[in-house]
């Protein structure tokens, strides 16, 4: 298949300057501000974005290089296939996070909740809605009875060294 | 900033050839049965996957050809900022649906509550985790009270001519 090409429509502002230390979801970076600075050409995109309380980040995870088809996660310590895990070493580094939205200003974002990188990439920002984003499922394969690690488990390096 | 170049890692089957008439949302296309046939290379990466009862498909959405900033959806007849729409003409036209999983079959993942045209480059395959990805709102802007339309509105040639 051919290779698809995008442009960022912007970029992070967050307070993670390495990934060492870094939240590794945004559920346990509550209250962690940041901003997504959007490209002015695409301003005008953001027109009735402020009525919403939740947004779904889409980001190019530019710190990885190469990938893994099997790694082993933070919050296990048991290999599983990279598609059955949130590692950020998959083929295409694209990262999926819902940020709560507190203000936008002019071609700013003001979100909160934030588990990227400074200079994270974005390519795109969509409105969270639950009818289309919040399932109830009956199973969560190997996170089940360890979802709870990740608000105190952060980042190391295993996912830039080797 | 720079362009970021992807490889997509499989493409979706489902039963619609054309945007005509396909689901808005994969809320409105419950029981649609599927597929998403992964490239060899990548089938180890499936590994444990089949223990989830929700997947989250990041998708290339190839019938796109440029965006607009403002686009009056489906649900409203009101223009709305592209990034306060889910509507596929934006400037990084990738999908997200939340799907259903059946089964992993090999490199074959069998998916239901597909709003995906046949053919469609899946770029992500994403275990999906209420943890992470399920938010109560507060706001979700224009859905409010339009939410419901979802499941009787059918896509028509909006998005693709013009």
């Amino acid at each position: 298949m051919e290779g698809v090409t995008y442009q960022p429509i912007g970029v992070v502002r967050s307070p993670f300057t390495t990934l060492e230390g870094m939240p590794l979801q945004t559920v346990a970076a509550q209250g962690v501000r940041g901003s997504v600075e959007i490209e002015p050409i695409y301003a005008a995109g953001l027109k009735d974005l402020a009525a919403f309380s939740h947004l779904i980040l889409l980001t190019h995870l530019h710190q990885m290089s190469g990938y893994s088809l099997e790694v082993t996660p933070y919050l296990d310590d048991q290999p599983h296939g990279i598609f059955a895990t949130r590692s950020p070493r998959r083929p295409n580094p694209i990262g999926l996070s819902v940020v709560r939205l507190i203000a936008v200003q002019d071609s700013s974002v003001i979100i909160e909740d934030v588990d990227l990188l400074d200079g994270t990439p974005v390519l795109d920002l969509k409105p969270y809605v639950p009818a289309f984003d919040a399932r109830d499922t009956e199973r969560i394969g190997w996170f089940a009875g360890r979802i709870e690690r990740v608000h105190t488990t952060r980042s190391d390096k295993r996912f830039t060294e080797g």
